[in-house]
This record gives C-alpha cells, structure tokens and sequence, in this order.
C-alpha cells in the first residue's frame, strides 16, 4: 500500500480497514519444538509445528517502540517479570522513515547493541525480500542481527510459559490456569473489537465501514464498562495478559484514538469503570511507567499522513490526570506490588 | 487559495491561519446614511460613510448556513428578535460545491425565494468580478437578488438598532446601554481569541503557529471559565449579543473543534462553567432549536478536505448531553423566556 510518492497509505479509499496478520511465526522456546502452555493452540500435544529457537540470556534484543501499543504490550509484560537483564531493549523513535521504524532517538541514529539505523535492516537480515510491514515488537538476535519473530500474541505469550526460569521472583501469574478458557475468549474480543477495533474506525475507507467499525467498537466498549463495573480486572481479582492488552489501547485513547481516529462517542474519562480501571492499571508499577503520551502522539499524527496531512501534533489532552485517585481498591482483587 | 484541482484549501504549509476580513460592508439602516446606535463605531456623529439600503419588510432574505456558526449568529438574533415575518430565511446546506455554499436541501437544489441554486450567484449578481469568499451569512436582496451585505458583525448590530421598529413584543435588549464599554471589550477578545481562535487551532500550517494558537485559545477560555463561574451570562444577569457570540463557538466545540481543529485540552464538557452556561443558553428558546449537529459536522469534515482528506464524518459526541439539567439557575439573572 504505497502511493506514488512512497508515502505509505493507511485509508483504501471504499474499504475496510484489514489488518495484515501474517508474522513470522518462529518462536522462542524453553524445549526445542516444544511449548510448555498445555493450552496453546498452535501446538499438538505440546508439539509446534514453527521453527523454535533456544531461550538463551542476552542472545536476544526486544526491539519495541513505546508510541506502539502491540509493541507496549511486550515492554510492560518484560518489565513485570524482571527479564530485564536477559533480554535486553531497543526502542525505536514514535516516527517511521518510509517503511521503517528508525532508532532516531539513540546516539548516532543506531541501535546502540543492533548497530542498525532502521529495524528494516534486521528484518532484511532474515529475508533479503521481506515483502510485508516492518512493525514492532520484533525480537531480533543480536549476533546474527535477524529478526527471529514479529508475532506480537506469541511474543508476550512466551516470555511468560517459556521464559519462566528467568522470571523474577514473586513474577505474576499473567495467565491463571484456573480462568485460562474464559481469559482466551475475552482477548479474542479485545483483540477484534477494541485493539484493532479502534484502526477499523481510523482507517476506514468509506463512511459506511467506519460507521459499522464505531458501532462494534463502542457495543465492545459498554461490554467492558459493565464488566469492569464490579470487576477490579478483567479476570477478577489479579492482573492478567488480558489486562495489559486492553491497558495498552485504553491509555491510547484520549490522547489519539478519539480525535485521529474519530472513536468519538465519549471519551475515556468520561466511561467511569474502565477509567478507574485504565488509571488502576497505570499507577501499578511496570504500567505507566512505560508509556510516553508525547511519542504516542507524534507517531499517530504524523506517521498517518494520509489521515493527518498537516502533520500537526495535537497539544491535549492534559495526561497529568492519570495520576488522579481511582477509587478501585474498593473492588478488592490483589494488585501487584512494587518489587 | 485553491490547490490545482481546483479543491480550496485551508491550510497555508509553513503559515498561521490569517481570516479575510474583507466584506461587502453596506448596512441596511432606519435612516438613510445615518446609524441609530449611538456608539456605533463606524459612524461619526451617526453618520455612516458607507452605502446604506432601507428597512422594509419581505425586501431581504438572510441567507445563512445552520452549519456556519457566524451565519447562526444572525438566526438565532433574528428568532429572539421575532423578525421572522420581515426577514425571510433561506438556508445552504452543510457542504460547499467548490467555492460556494448551495442550497441542496431545497426543493430541486434551489433557495425557494431566490430561485438559485449557488450562493455564489448573488454575490456575482453584485460584482460580476467578486474576488473573495462566498460567506455566509449574507442579505440578500430578492428582487435584485444581489448581496447587500456580508459583513456578518454588522448583521446581527442592525438587526437589533435599525429593525428595532419591527421587533415582536418583549423582545430582549441584547446591546444594554450601561454595560456596552466592557460589552465591547468582551466580544473583541471572544472574537479573536475563541471564535476566531478555534480556527487558529485547526488552520495552522505549522507546529509553531498551532501550538501558540492552542495556548491563546486556552488562555480566553480559563478566562471565560472563570468569569462565567459566578455570572449566568457573560455581561451579568441578562443575555446579550456577545453570549450569542460566544454560544455559537462552544456550541461546536466537541463537534467539531475539540478533535477535527485540535483544541483538545479539555472537552467543553469538562469546563464546568462554560458547559452549564452552553447548556444553560441551548436550552434558551431561540438558541437550541438554531442547531443542527449533524450538519454541522458534515461541514467542517467534509469541507476541509486538506485537514480530513477522507471526508468521514465522526459519530461523536453524544449530543442528547445538551438537554441534561445545567444548574445555573442557582446564580439568578433574567432568562429569555418562551414568548
């Protein structure tokens, strides 16, 4: 999707919005072909049928940008369970060059462990005709420079079952086996409703499918004010993987998805439970921490230029109200604590 | 300012926002030559230097566009005037056909009384050459079908001082004598720095002019804010026409201004002051009823294809708020009520 220009487009004129989502599926794992989550479902009894690569400190770089919210996912999950010093993390700046996210805010312009100026340059190293988009989170392995894996779901998912020798002590349990089967069906619906729900509105092409994109947005987003009404977390009393996929959109939604994106029918502050809930999450360490209002924005106002010609970068909205009281303690639940 | 195609633009790359305050400047006046507000200031001893054409009832039609909040200044004077009778109503629909606002929500595509079918056609009925804007609001005269006048401030000014022969019974004092000094003084600032200031914000042609004009714009409204805190209209207990002034700005400004023109510190919403008082003037009679969200959403993004290139019109914000109890009653003051 490029125009004349090389300037990438985001909005097809007439369509849908239609997320590409083939990634390269090789996984990092603790056995070699084998996923130790008995309930993943790209294995067969514990078989996978994906390249694997071995769980090795310091053998791979986290390449994530913190204006992404795929890519802030990762960040938070590393971050809660202390894989900091196994795996280490690159951050590209909130702007694309062309078709590639750019370490413009190291020294030199590169990847101070990578050496690289543009993360393209990794995924070339894996495939000289990488044909698809260059995203983030991608985890690379810094002796070959290689992008081993850009598949956001099983990037998080495995820093979790797979790299659990490495976790901190008194690390979460992000996925409880106990709500295991519920906890799937509700990301599902995170996933398509909300996550990608809120680009389906962006990126929508004709009034018609941006209609039907706020529609299903906003049904998914009462869904989830009546849920958290009574709820601390989504899966009850302690926070799980799900929690910080549906944190990484919400923190996002004043502040770009409901003037760049038109998800306009109210804002986040004005939904009371899933903003005590957004601002629940922000205060735990490991959350808020990782997130940088001012490269968000940058990112969305200007990488979608076919959205936002003028490039400008909207001033609001005030973020120093994350910090604000949010009364959820009252719903009990076990929050985590600082380490 | 027109791009190639043929398409307006808005916004000036590299440029602040600069208004044409160029318009057709005849008055239509009581007295020949003469004004009869004694402070008018652009007459001297109450002569004015400029074409003047008299009052008569059924001579003129005010051609102005719900959308357009300077046109829906002279509709909602015009309702609280009762001047219905003598002034007829003809009303463009939301969005432009190139350089003129038309009349598709007529009947066959034509104002009912003028029998055109582009505004355009009146101003090039007075001035074959006419160099700039077709605006809104414009008097028109319909057996000439010329403009008289497009000089909107000067509009709504006389309909109060020179058709004041022809005001229903009761009919309020919008320009009180004993507050007009600081009524000026008001009314000049709401101008430059909110109505005006508005589309500062989202006409900014570079990262500098919009940042400096979102912390002017901001600084009028914390203004306003707090002078609104203890009055119930902005010259004290009666409204007048600098609340019309300022009404029509906020009424669009989770519309349109917070998202598509960036002036999104805060949602009116979130001012409690200006949104009580909004609310408080809305549920006015004459002021409420002038106001059509849906067109003027079309206007703003549909029309201003060089800030929304995908011409996709938001769904937000819920617009059934503006009914809700605003409370302002607690500070006194002197309603217009029903007639």
């Amino acid at each position: 999707m490029s125009k004349d220009s090389g300037t990438p487009t985001y909005v097809e004129p007439g369509e849908e919005f239609d997320r590409d989502m083939n990634y390269i599926p090789d996984r990092i794992t603790a056995e070699p072909g084998r996923s130790r989550d008995p309930h993943d479902p790209a294995a067969r009894d514990g078989a996978l049928e994906v390249a694997t690569w071995p769980i090795e400190p310091g053998r791979y770089r986290l390449v994530a940008a913190q204006a992404c919210p795929w890519a802030n996912r990762s960040i938070i999950v590393r971050r809660l369970l202390g894989l900091e010093d196994v795996l280490s993390l690159g951050t590209p700046g909130p702007v694309h060059d062309d078709r590639s996210w750019t370490f413009d805010l190291d020294e030199g312009d590169r990847d101070p462990v990578l050496g690289i100026e543009r993360l393209q340059e990794a995924y070339f190293e894996r495939d000289p005709d990488y044909p698809r988009g260059i995203t983030v989170p991608a985890l690379v392995e810094v002796e070959s420079g290689k992008v081993v894996t850009n598949d956001f779901p099983s990037i998080t998912h495995d820093l979790f079952f797979e790299w659990r020798d490495h976790h901190r002590p008194g690390a979460p349990d992000l996925w409880p086996e106990d709500v295991r089967e519920e906890m799937e069906e509700v990301m599902q619906r995170v996933f398509t409703e909300v996550n990608n729900g809120v680009y389906r509105c962006g990126f929508a092409g004709s009034q018609a499918s941006y209609d039907a994109a706020f529609d299903r947005l906003w049904a998914a987003l009462d869904w989830l004010e009546e849920r958290l009404t009574d709820r601390r977390y989504l899966m009850g009393d302690v926070i799980t993987e799900a929690d910080i996929r549906l944190f990484t959109t919400l923190v996002r939604f004043d502040a770009v998805y409901h003037g760049h994106f038109k998800c306009n029918r109210q804002r986040l502050t004005e939904m009371p439970a899933l903003w005590g809930y957004a601002r629940d999450l922000f205060q735990t360490p490991g959350f808020g921490e990782t997130i940088d209002f001012e490269q968000i924005k940058a990112h969305y106002y200007v990488v979608h230029s076919d959205v936002n010609p003028t490039g400008i970068v909207p001033r609001g909205p005030e973020p120093d109200w994350w910090d604000s009281p949010h009364g959820r303690e009252a719903l009990g639940g076990t929050p985590i604590e600082a380490w």
